[in-house]
């Protein structure tokens, strides 16, 4: 029964009525389209016939007719043999030409299509062809997306190609079923040290991936666990494989360099070793007979732990090479991360620079690699940080196959929690000019293989979706998946055309809904730059544990690397030739010097590049201190305001994600609040510059939860201090509750509260409100944020509007812990209802 | 934690936004007010004040907070005392004026209110005051409904009373649970024989029936279990008197007048026997020492089996003033039903009547009904038919207090699969003029004891909630509580203002929503009389079982009286005094003068009074046969037109209610068809006269099951033969399923495609579609419609649009039956798309 249940849901959909969606069908609803558009493809045949019989094939046209009949509820004929009928034909050019031998069909790239209606034997037949099938499903895929945005499909004449042939995803989830970095429920591929019984959820992420044009996928952490490609553990990966291989997307797996030592018995992983290599073929021989398409291989070493080649002198040439032999063996590709530095770095030298390392490292490798190499480049020389110049590596590896690595979770970007939609941001970087050799070197043409004459690399991201049915937690947060598959594939598309056929394809195609959604979309990633880490500082942020809330200090006087170097006299990071690392000079020279120079370098890399006193005068003419405060202060309020926007959306988007997509803007709106107040407390702090405009550390409006009257609550210090108002918090350790009470004394009228609480990964406290004895709020601290222990991370904020209040009025908080949550309070505010 | 849910509800709850409801809340929600409309209520008091304490005045300033809460988002302070700054006033008149004895409140009359702003010590006041506390409770309904509505509240100065001081409803509840006639669930009293342990339900019944003015509530069937006044469940029965208490609802019980025998050891239970009385007096008491505030005894008796005072030669007045006069000692009242009548007619007597038997039995015993004995009387002299006449009883009881009975329920009127909004009807009743003694009488006016100057009887409605979420299974049907509650309090409102203010408070207040569903709601009554029983033939149904589906015979040559007498030449009851049963010369002289002519009875009352032939012109000149034919047309296609009428309310109601009514009116567009079919077929093949436009019995459209090609499935007789289309249906006995097969015999193209097929209360079939064995559609029967076997009563239609046809394919209907359900069939319509 159950493999009919998704044909159900499509059927009792009806035209144009909104029904309640939980995400997982993410922009491939193939929602019903109103009656007054389905007219428009009245003459769309009755029939779909495929030539050829093959898992993908069947896919495209299981889609076909899966797409047709949601959106304009018809039911397609289904043919195998060629209909005597107008007809959708979906095949490959050699099949297409077997039946119609005097067809003119346009050239087309590998893994492209051509959609296009022509006349085969008298009957007029809407044509989806490729060289290749992979491509006939990306043009069903490609035709179903024109309709539910509602283009016209008729003098159909149109072919798509992909710009790099690599445009795959990685997902860094552990055997044990938890993800690295992954902020949506647990793995989808593993549980209990096996692949899981129900793959469902793969196949049906395989369909995704393919629908934006995806072809492979590396199922688990870079931090790898050699187990996966034992021989006992084979069986599972071939389901895995087959559960994606009907939407063409190849099987990776990351691989542990040291698993001969570690699982093979040898006493060496040395890649130079004879016998290390003679493992090696083994085990790729092993994994093709179980996976004849699998896809390669992807390899972390020397970094952040891992063990790598250099324990035995070898370069990562020489490790990559070993591998890649055995795989071009049998077709498959081997990545190599460029992600290798010293997480030991002296932060006391200041001429040490983690941000050189990957060109240091592999610069002097360019054209030693093998052609089934490709170096996977992390876009900045840092770590997926909300600003960073784009990394110099791309221009220093001329003879080898690269590819840029993309931060769909988000990790520093909000986590999902907060929007943060990324086009604008990864435009930037793959319009960038590196300006190598003297010419016009754009990252995009580099990943294509134009630029230097390779046979191409492309764009990998790691995704980390899991089993929560939306696949990344916040709705949004998809559209950075479904961008990154439209710019693998055309890179020359506009981060606002992403933005518009994305909510098009995922919310539907009233005005209204599109131009809210994309306008929020398209502001989302500056706004949360301008809350967290501006003017290319990085990040402020954790970079020791959750990297998501506030920690100024956690990026200092450590040795992974990821300085500002902010003291008292100023902040930034001095990677110029003349005086500093001299980062910049690993740029072709009009970069290099544009950054070199104070007077030219863009005021969001100044810090990235530059150490400069707080008084700095920007080209704005504000100094720059003032700048942090005044856009922390305009980002949190234009995080405010996408709960209006969104709200404006009431009865444009189903229910159920509207109410999930204003929780989470709800979140991000007071948890921007905490960062601000953070980042300009700190600020302040050190530099000892007040803000100009007297906001900061000035909270009229605000009760500290330690300054009520405690019952049971005890008063604790907040580390780091900034990441509470007043520094502290207060804590609950009695299990019956505690209660914490203020005596109002303003004047009398209508007020609306906040209640800063802290809501943990592990128990679900429970709070009350009470105004002399009445009953006015209560809520669940639920939100199971990823933080142990009451800061910045677990902050959150509960609205209460419109609260009576006069002078003398007791409001009392009871808090109830549970497990671990301690029903924590960090303060109340109580503002005057607007 | 419970009692604080449906708080937290509220308050996440935010201006004006669509959220999924069950509509448990009926039109009681509360929904967040626009911010615009808000304004309005700026200068609502931010306290409420209550003046005195006791179970309904809390109720009352809960109410009060609740619903300022959930509509404008404020927490209205709670004071204790008399609050001084301006503040909304909840007490009683005598208890205002012991605070303010200057104040000039208006007259009001019992349980009613009046709402008016004054000056009290100095702050301006927003008062609800009333004689009694019960009053201020529905004082606070008016209130919160006005803001509901958006209707302004500055310089409200209202005074409210209702019309008659009986206002009830009754449940047929039995102690098993079960509901007799109920349609929507389980009891929400009992289990097991036994009281519910959560009454939370009976809490909330008895909020939604104090919103409407309803001050009693007979919680038990009319046949009633003699158990429910035992020693041993006097307990419980006070648990339900506790969970309504605090909403001003009186608890009653139906009892057993044979019960001195049956549970009191006695060989008797003739009313005029001392130790009968003496029985009865001891049971009042008992049930008084739990119940201080009990309501009083329902009494069926000499009814459709039911024992009665007829088996000692005693009348219902001996009966019913033998209980009146223990009940009177505590304030109780005594129902007792008019609907007494011989359920062993001779139907062959041509002058027996059972519209005659309430008037027969019960007029000459007015006068001599004690005064705390309610006379309770069906509206119509059969049985909540789709269109009766008054009954005349209503004018021959002139010193007896009278109920007219409603019935909420639908028993004939769809029982909440069909939207039947009743208000229309009712409103005919209510204002109709019996013009006793030869003067104006109308019925509302008889009710309130003005017309005879009596003390004033009331409104009983038969309402049989259940524990489905949403009370009556249909959210619409709901709209018979509130309006019937309304028409107690206040008669002389229109059936369009009360369609009108029910879907403000249950839908809110968008001019489109309001407009489209009042239309809906007015014109519903005829639609349903339409397409099942018009021209007063009183109702087609199977009246010796479901009351649900088509059964025209079953009205014939029966015991039970509900007869229309259609044989070949023609249909009706002759109730003449001149040539019939006598029955209209029940009525006052100019009312049966009316109903005694041909040339003056109403159309709509034709065949209730009247016995004509087939080809009867009507005043319209059209033939009754073909009367008959063209308004089942007209009416199905209008039930069709409801679901395109309520689709276009997509985003102006919520989710889960939109979708739910919209099964609902999918379904009874498809009955509806059924119904039209039946009788339409019976009546053609009785008269011998053809539909003029040749519709009856032509379905070119249509296969029937039967005539497929079958694989499992065998043919089975559907009784009677006009309740299946050709007659017959198929069934399938094999439990690995059957299927039925039909090879396609027109041109090619887009067909939508019906298949009509069996949905019973037990077992939940499965249903598949193939065409050449592509898969087309499946769904579950698990509608669990009351019928026990195919037929009318479980007929039920699946729509599949959009399917490519051509001629030579293959279709085909796999069944799987469930239990007693056979996955049966009646036939397959395939239809061109349009």
């Amino acid at each position: 029964m159950k493999r009919y249940v998704c044909l159900i849901c499509l059927l009792c959909a009806t035209a144009g009525v909104l029904r309640a969606e939980t995400g997982q069908d993410a922009w491939l609803r193939y929602a019903p389209l109103k009656n007054s558009v389905r007219a428009k493809y009245a003459s769309l045949p009755a029939a779909v016939g495929v030539i050829g019989n093959s898992a993908v094939l069947n896919s495209a046209r299981a889609e076909m007719i899966r797409g047709v009949r949601g959106m304009l509820g018809r039911t397609l004929r289904s043919e195998n043999e060629f209909p005597r009928e107008s007809a959708i034909i979906l095949a490959t050019v050699d099949s297409l030409k077997s039946i119609a031998p005097n067809l003119i069909i346009p050239e087309i790239g590998k893994e492209g299509f051509w959609l296009g209606g022509v006349n085969i034997r008298g009957n007029l037949c809407l044509v989806v062809t490729s060289p290749d099938e992979r491509g006939v499903l990306y043009g069903v895929f490609g035709l179903l997306s024109r309709i539910a945005r509602e283009e016209d499909i008729k003098l159909l004449h149109e072919t798509q190609f992909p710009s790099a042939p690599i445009r795959w995803v990685d997902q860094w989830d552990n055997l044990n079923g938890t993800i690295e970095r992954g902020y949506s429920g647990p793995s989808i591929f593993f549980e209990n040290d096996n692949v899981r019984a129900d793959l469902s959820r793969v196949s049906e992420y395989g369909r995704l991936l393919a629908s934006v044009g995806i072809n492979g996928c590396t199922i688990n952490n870079v931090n790898a666990n050699p187990r996966v490609i034992q021989d006992e553990f084979l069986p599972q990966l071939a389901r895995i494989a087959n559960a994606f291989r009907p939407w063409g997307v190849r099987l990776g797996v990351s691989i542990d360099l040291s698993s001969p030592q570690k699982i093979g018995g040898l006493d060496t992983f040395d890649p130079a070793d004879p016998r290390v290599s003679e493992w090696w073929k083994k085990r790729v021989e092993a994994i093709y007979r179980y996976i004849p398409d699998f896809g390669g291989f992807t390899v972390k070493a020397d970094s952040e732990g891992r063990l790598g080649p250099s324990q035995y002198g070898r370069t990562p040439a020489d490790a990559a090479n070993m591998l890649a032999r055995e795989l071009r063996l049998h077709g498959g590709i081997l990545f190599y991360r460029a992600f290798v530095y010293d997480h030991n770095l002296d932060w006391r030298n200041p001429k040490n620079d983690r941000a050189r390392a990957a060109y240091d490292i592999f610069h002097p490798l360019d054209g030693k690699f093998d052609d089934n190499v490709i170096i996977q480049i992390k876009h900045g020389p840092i770590d997926f940080q909300a600003r960073e110049p784009v990394s110099p590596i791309f221009g220093g590896l001329q003879k080898t196959r690269t590819a840029v690595e993309l931060p769909v979770m988000q990790e520093y970007t909000g986590q999902q929690r907060h929007l943060c939609f990324l086009m604008p941001y990864w435009k930037n970087i793959l319009d960038f000019d590196l300006q190598s050799n003297g010419a016009s070197t754009l990252v995009k043409n580099i990943l294509a293989g134009k630029s230097f004459g390779t046979s191409g690399g492309g764009y990998v991201a790691v995704v980390n979706v899991g089993l929560e049915p939306n696949w990344l937690g916040h709705p949004m947060g998809m559209a950075n998946l479904f961008g990154f598959g439209r710019l693998a594939w055309n890179p020359d598309l506009a981060a606002d055309d992403i933005a518009d056929e994305w909510t098009r394809l995922t919310f539907g195609t009233e005005q209204k809904t599109v131009l809210t959604i994309s306008n929020m979309l398209l502001r989302s990633w500056e706004v949360y730059e301008s809350y967290t880490g501006p003017l290319g500082a990085q990040t402020f942020t954790d970079i020791l544990g959750s990297h998501f809330g506030p920690n100024v200090e956690a990026s200092e006087r450590n040795g992974w690397g990821q300085w500002h170097r902010a003291d008292q006299n100023g902040i930034g990071m001095d990677r110029t030739v003349a005086t500093g690392t001299g980062f910049s000079g690993q740029y072709a020279l009009p970069v290099g010097a544009l950054y070199e120079s104070l007077q030219t370098v863009p005021d969001n890399l100044l810090l990235f590049f530059h150490h400069v006193p707080y008084t700095y005068r920007l080209h704005s003419g504000k100094t720059l201190i003032q700048h942090i405060y005044d856009v922390h202060y305009e980002g949190t309020q234009r995080a405010e305001e996408y709960i209006d926007q969104w709200r404006s959306l009431e009865g444009f988007v189903d229910e159920q994600r509207f109410w999930q997509i204003l929780g989470r803007l709800e979140f991000q709106a007071g948890h921007a609040r905490v960062w601000r107040d953070a980042i300009c407390n700190y600020f302040q702090k050190i530099s000892g510059v007040r803000d100009e405009l007297n906001r900061v550390g000035n909270y009229p409006d605000r009760v500290e939860a330690e300054g009520m009257q405690l019952n049971g609550y005890t008063s604790v210090a907040i580390t780091p201090w900034e990441n509470a108002s007043g520094g502290k918090g207060i804590d609950c350790a009695v299990s019956q509750g505690c209660t914490a009470v203020y005596r109002f004394d303003r004047g009398a009228g209508w007020y609306d509260m906040d209640v800063e609480y802290y809501d943990l990964n592990d128990g679900e406290s429970n709070f009350r409100v009470r105004v002399n004895g009445q009953f006015i709020d209560e809520w669940v601290a639920n939100n199971h944020l990823t933080a142990r222990k009451p800061g910045a991370d677990s902050s959150s904020r509960r609205r209460i509007k419109g609260v009576a209040l006069r002078p003398g009025d007791e409001i009392k908080i009871e808090g109830i812990p549970d497990r671990d949550e301690h029903a924590g309070l960090d303060f109340i505010g109580i503002y005057a209802s607007k």
